[in-house]
């Protein structure tokens, strides 16, 4: 019942803030940073977006690959719990009551239970495979949906900072804009972040904002002393 | 048993092997990226620079606060739960049968099963924290330091790109030293970290270089057209 909640309401909205709070985060104190040590927004605008390309991809196909990855390594242990069931049946058995046993079934019951769940082979294998390793069966669509969504949503965010930097003629211009948009941006994502999962939003809220602009501060501090 | 094997070979490794292949690959997109759009090294570095504090800090600093973020929703459906447990017993153990039910469990064991489990309401949470929420109550000393390896190892798998454009005096000539050290870096890397958990290293070192030269490539092409 709780599961299905957090599924419905946020799948899609959690792939989103994802990767538009990363991508407000990360390009926005590459360009501050570099505000301080360079002198033409072109500049500033060009490795923007290099790097909304380069993490967009590492984001969005890092994640499907990633996806794809978990999916495998499911498979294997799934056949690796099959051939335990085969191999070392009364071994399996035992981990069964083990389960059991550490939120204080009696043995009588522990064996009771062991019994049942190893007439059906399948069944025995999916218990073993939630309640020994906590395993979930990979949901490949999903996967692949949200990697686009996350890497979709990066670009998106990316852009945000970049705003000031376009509508302006200096670094330094360009920086007070893009920190006052992206500063509102990274706040109003932070607070639906933190409502997902949360009942402090503002508090949230503020941590978002905190991230972007110490990360800004760094980078801005660090490209000044090495230019 | 599978569940230590999975912990303890791999726990610093894995934190390592995440933050340098994400650090070899957003650094070097960007470096490749801008050697197409500006004539000078000391710019690309800079840029490199400033992106490694930025995504090391969003990185490290992001994944610490969202583990305290992790902890503090564990704690708040424990909460829930406990109340729930106080308030509607007869719901909550009829979760506890649904559980089983799924598992081909015959209704007279559910049934046993839901009366030992709930006899201490400490052992009954628990469980349905864990069985029918799938929660795993969160190591928060672990993530703290899982972020703070993550973020440096950001930093040092971010250095690696640089290399090639301190070594050389124009971007056309880091680009190619950087692409020669970091794909092999890059090889390196996706076959350990595919090695921690899958019988195919060779692919999964692969699948880390591919994901890497194609950001990189995309970083180049869109950075050369805007400039």
């Amino acid at each position: 019942m709780h599961e299905e909640k957090h599924f419905t309401a946020s799948d899609l909205v959690r792939d989103v803030v994802i990767g538009m709070s990363d991508g407000l985060t990360v390009p926005f104190a590459l360009a501050a940073g570099l505000s301080g040590a360079v002198s033409s927004n072109i500049i500033i605008i060009t490795a923007g977006i290099a790097e909304i390309v380069a993490g967009s991809i590492a984001m969005g196909l890092g994640g499907y690959l990633a996806g794809k990855t978990d999916a495998e390594h499911y498979q294997s242990e799934l056949k690796r719990e099959f051939e335990e069931v085969e191999s070392v049946p009364e071994k399996e058995m035992q981990e069964v009551t083990e389960i059991f046993r550490e939120y204080g079934v009696s043995p009588k019951l522990q064996y009771e239970l062991a019994i049942e769940l190893c007439q059906d082979k399948n069944k025995w294998v999916d218990f073993m495979m939630r309640f020994e390793l906590g395993m979930k069966r990979p949901d490949v669509n999903r996967a692949t949906k949200s990697s686009f969504n996350i890497g979709l949503s990066y670009v998106i965010g990316g852009i945000v900072p970049l705003i000031g930097y376009f509508l302006t003629q200096t670094p330094k211009e360009g920086l007070v804009i893009s920190t006052i948009v992206t500063v509102m941006f990274l706040f109003i994502f932070g607070y639906v972040k933190t409502k997902l999962t949360s009942t402090k939003p503002f508090y949230g809220a503020f941590k978002t904002v905190f991230i972007g602009v110490l990360a800004a501060g760094a980078a801005y501090v660090i490209a000044r002393l090495i230019s």
